[in-house]
């Protein structure tokens, strides 16, 4: 592991940014061909939180958390902090302090492959953390890992710079290059959804608004009736 | 695995199942001889929803939801969707655009032993969904299942038509022909744990409520002084 | 195992685990020396609820609630009850009717190396568990176990008395004996993160506040602009 | 769950058995639709061993191997115990004790959803167990289960007399009426493999064995050149 | 955590120790009361692995192994190391360098919470380890923790000093001065079960050996024929 | 996810990835700066087994198995398979078949994140394989993936042609153009290492190789005796 820090990383474009968080992990991660989607162990330290930025990325070792203070000053209005571990660890890795210092910076919110502490301060201050785990566990500061280099964070390779969508349902990664025709179709989608949210609220089934009769009987469903039943 | 739908499966009795619901799970459970019980995997997408129904089944291959749009249409006001998964998986199979289909069809809630997605807009249409996992990863519809035909489910083996009851403490199943003994019981039971909840309040000691200090002392336990203490 | 119980503990002393309460479990961890915290898969039953207290410590075996019914005999007013348990297990040994009587006695709250159930009405109640499932499986009465003897709870060693502070984050045991000197050096800790947090939200980073810049120079860390970069 | 034990149930029949244990689970799997695959975390207790037989169910509590004692009375030769738990649990349910009753009997393996102990002889004696653990915690016999009714077993519905066939690769039942249809099925399947096996190791390919090449190219799939080989 | 290195503590006797070791874990865990049994998460490195010995424990932080080097000093022949963790982690904290020293002091084995490496060279060496996983991780030399201090390991508090018997089947404790007591009645257990193997060799039912058919109609259990058999 | 296969890739030199493959996956995972390590989930199939190559990787979706069948054309003597997928997944994509091929194409291994099968045949075929798990459950041949692709696999980001070592400890990548420093790197720690494992042997302390006892005072280490041996 080379002990880096890299300096003025390219970043997706900002209202690219604000688009896709807008449509959402889910229609992001179907625009994305279901790519770019991190494991669902990642779970929201307090429901009903929302974030969207371009990713500054940390590797971390399990138990240190000296790379994220380096981190934080890379950070710009507008990033997301993604940290990835050496080794899976529940080590609580971040808390309301740190918070508190990505917040004064305009950080939207933190991806955490461990886990994370102060999640009622968090609640309050209204900072969103997604992480693998909750812990009181604090770190020390004296390991050093790196910043914006390529990191697996929860399963998903993020490039320092990518577009990072994340809220109740999860985490998703877009690369930087494409993130404008991800949110371009995302749009698309969403607008879909929209009317056939409507007519399946009327009581239209999918099977006729998605056209699968046809489909399913080909592919050999068959339909019985109960023999028990009256 | 036979790719068959099931029509007009025989349903529990309606009014049974509301006694059910109102009872929840854990008198439910209690009553049905601590039988039925989803494992506790299963958690609700969001706190505090409840549900009781008749179940209609679901048997999906991993990553697809053509047999939920099968099954939608089979449902009928009162019945509750259990959807078991031939391999362990956590795509989100399920979301707002199902959801919706399945309120406009009087459906209760799912029971999903996969993931479910959405879940923002499941708490705000009042949704009620119990899955094993929350995740963005949306499926495909293309490879058959089956419909009403007996399914395991988080460890239990559902019968098409059998009562469903889930709350925040789990999920439990009572088949069909028991039901209406299984409410009858636990609404005795719900009736004397008040009474028991009253003379706890007031500082009874379950160990004289429950009678137990004779089988306590025949069993062999003893009481010691601590010797450190004054 | 011995089937005994220990009456009349020596237990914390009872302002000083109102202190160590109100710190938190991640200040009290901290000033423990990172010592006694419980596993992060114990896991608050409802969102929001802290407890602190004296340990009454119970070992109980998997599907059996007998010695939680005979522990809450020995508690007292600002008790906490610590659970561990032979084997791993997620039945439903504690629900509304044990939470009941425990308050009755002026009991904090309760921590559980297994399942709970009733969670909405302990929400209501506002009686706090923390556990390691939530599970409508309720257990029988007639194994016998021991109260207030050292139980391993959650990877942690509980000794009788001992003073267990819980919150969001988690639990942390202190021992008896220790509890004042880690009151005190938590308020110290305490106050200190007071004027970083406020330096912090002011924009001072952390690589400042805490003198880093040296250390990580030392250690080898090595700035580069990104070569993609503009 | 009713405590009762079912008598002289009607077994696959024992040749059929014997042909789908030749087979083995994979091909077993393979023919019988891909259903009736235990889930992979039931492993085998050692290496190497194999076994085929009609199922002899047990229901039992965690911690009690009572009604594994009862079953054994119930078995005949050629028949393999199935035992099914209320609840995950590892604790070490079967010993060699049991084994040596189990062969005395002609019982040709165990599926046991729970811990299982004494491995070392039960290598030595050449007595083949698939568990979900191996733990030497015994158990006690004193709580009633039930013998020869449906089991759900590590995921799947297992009926009295259904042929049950286990190997290295996992565990498959095959109900008691569809076994001899399954064993013929299989029995093609395998001769297929075999003349596939020789082409496929002298070096033909599976896209061509299989005809892959235009469903591949139809379904979109692109070949490049590393733009950055030589 | 204190860190410090407890030197010259007692030991349970080397000839109970053999004794114990002799009657493998299941009875000593027997003869316990069912007691001191680690958690079956922790596996053999290489099968049909023993050993027995006196503990000499270990308080590590996870990466680090700084305190099994400092152990190794401490450990005389006889004894077997037992590493804690003061957090769950999987790192290759061991391997065959440590193991060679270890056995040019007459160390008998290694029990660790933690995960070890080369295990190839362990199972030529014929140095017995148990571990809760297998990694190639290395870890670094530079945290302290705590030797011979009582240590929670896989769910078990060791005392130093304390005796340890551990095979395929897992890992037992048994506390110093109860020791001898446990020995006596493993051996008489162990006398016992050879005689019962013979008797159920020959056929003869647990049920009448134990005289479980009385107690079994006592509790209930009914017995019916199969209504499908013939 | 683009649905490609990427032809001709650059692969690292085939005499420094046997260098590798002769230091195994503990020395090369220390040379290599403690990267690269797969997460130790991932466990061999059979005891014993080693390998070493060149990476082709795959990205599957699970349950499909179409892309290995694609990458085995793109074998060459030399390379060892890679496979990531796209959700975690036990099914078993792998068998002796698809071995088979991949022996007739001088393949040296297959590194999978997901199940195999027939592990039996691949045991007595001596061809290795890395798995999450061991599955009868079969897979189709009907969905694309990529070949050649830069894949997450375990933990890892694998790019084509990568050098990989896998052997009983785990699963090592490193990247092809840092192997061949990393071989010397490990070629002479595997030497420091056999001197060390004489010494060690002889019963010199790792306290006097490593020197350190200085530190360890300095870091504030302190010996007692305890007080209540003799």
């Amino acid at each position: 592991m080379k002990t880096v820090v890299v300096r003025n990383i390219k970043r997706a474009d900002a209202d690219v940014v604000k688009r896709l968080g807008a449509l959402g992990t889910s229609t992001v991660h179907e625009a994305y061909g279901r790519s770019g989607l991190m494991k669902p162990y990642l779970r929201p330290a307090w429901v009903g939180g929302e974030a969207a930025g371009t990713a500054v990325t940390v590797l971390a070792q399990p138990g240190y958390n000296w790379m994220i203070h380096v981190a934080v000053e890379q950070c710009k209005p507008g990033d997301i902090l993604v940290v990835g571990c050496t080794t899976d660890n529940t080590d609580g890795m971040f808390g309301d302090l740190l918070a508190t210092s990505l917040m004064a910076r305009g950080v939207t919110g933190l991806i955490l492959d461990a886990g994370c502490r102060d999640v009622k301060s968090l609640r309050e201050m209204g900072f969103p953390v997604w992480s693998r785990a909750i812990s009181a566990k604090g770190t020390v500061k004296s390991t050093l890992g790196a910043v914006n280099i390529p990191v697996v964070c929860a399963g998903v390779n993020v490039e320092p710079g990518d577009a990072v969508v994340a809220d109740d349902d999860g985490v998703v990664v877009v690369r930087r290059k494409q993130a404008s025709e991800v949110a371009a179709k995302g749009e698309k989608r969403f607008a879909e959804e929209d009317s056939k949210r409507q007519q399946l609220a009327s009581g239209v089934l999918g099977l006729d608004i998605y056209k699968m009769r046809e489909p399913l009987a080909k592919a050999g469903l068959i339909y019985l009736d109960d023999p028990e039943a009256d």
